[in-house]
């Protein structure tokens, strides 16, 4: 098998690679794309080494991703250490008795499910996705797997808007948080 | 840092970490869960080093992964071999104008978008997701790809149910198709 060797990028070429869409979802907010950094080879493959060796200094035994971009960078990471992937999905997507979780958004509510099978004991878990903004989401899947018996205390993320204020709340939650980048001013 | 070196499994004890779950999403359906496969972490990480080592003799510069399980694989498979990645995606996600192709599903249609920016010129782009059932999902990908420049001519799957015809659906688009494993019979 022939396998590149791809440079690893440091943090400030990473941010580089994300592009700021203006306005989207809705006036006045700069969306913080990834689909740019996944189309670098070189830059998702270094976003994939600094988030497991993160993921590996925390400790992880398993990591969890939420659906759907939680899952491009979770399972790489996961595959990277060779360690169990998590999917935490939306509802009615698991084929097998689940357990859910329902969350607040800023209009209504949504809801997160696993099956409670695929966290193994009190197994070390470090969720990764790719933003943390309120932290809602991230929070939710907290819960989850806590409610499945795992060990959680870390989340690891691409982008963090740290003036919405989810690392706090996840704190709160008693979960460190760390970040490959920030965008202030969001 | 400190990686783990996971055993690489064959595709015989690959296919023993998928689970058979009977009527689901209804009767008759023997729903083949991927969820067991990627909860063993020499599981998840073997069938990666499987699909890379495909992917890589078929002379992928990109891979693109159909949203959302196809991402667990995909995007694992393009961090491994250092390739961009490219998220096919359900309609509304991508805070970029996009193109989509609509196709049939057995009751209505559904829709795949993606960034045409992600397809960087005539790239050879490999089409890896979880599974291959009627192979409308993959033929959509497929046009979609094609539509942005990018030279596909092949799609890895984990798993093949050759009795849906899929892999000569996508023959017929002139998609070579390779699995990892096959479940006769569904």
């Amino acid at each position: 098998m022939t396998q590149t060797m791809p440079t690893l990028l440091d943090l400030a070429e990473l941010k580089q690679l994300v592009r700021t869409v203006p306005d989207f979802p809705k006036d006045g907010i700069q969306f913080r794309d990834i689909t740019t950094l996944i189309g670098s080879g070189p830059g998702f493959s270094s976003t994939i080494g600094h988030l497991a060796q993160q993921a590996s200094e925390r400790g992880a035994q398993a990591i969890a991703g939420m659906e759907a971009r939680g899952f491009i960078f979770g399972a790489a990471v996961a595959a990277r250490l060779g360690l169990p992937f998590i999917s935490v999905r939306k509802p009615g997507k698991l084929p097998v008795p689940t357990i859910g979780v329902d969350y607040a958004l800023e209009y209504g509510t949504d809801r997160l499910e696993i099956d409670p099978d695929s966290v193994h004991g009190d197994q070390r878990v470090v969720i990764v996705d790719d933003l943390i903004a309120t932290g809602g989401t991230a929070e939710a899947a907290v819960k989850l797997l806590r409610m499945a018996g795992g060990t959680v205390e870390h989340a690891l993320f691409v982008i963090d808007l740290p003036d919405l204020g989810g690392s706090q709340l996840l704190d709160h939650a008693g979960i460190s948080v760390a970040s490959l980048m920030q965008f202030e001013g969001d």
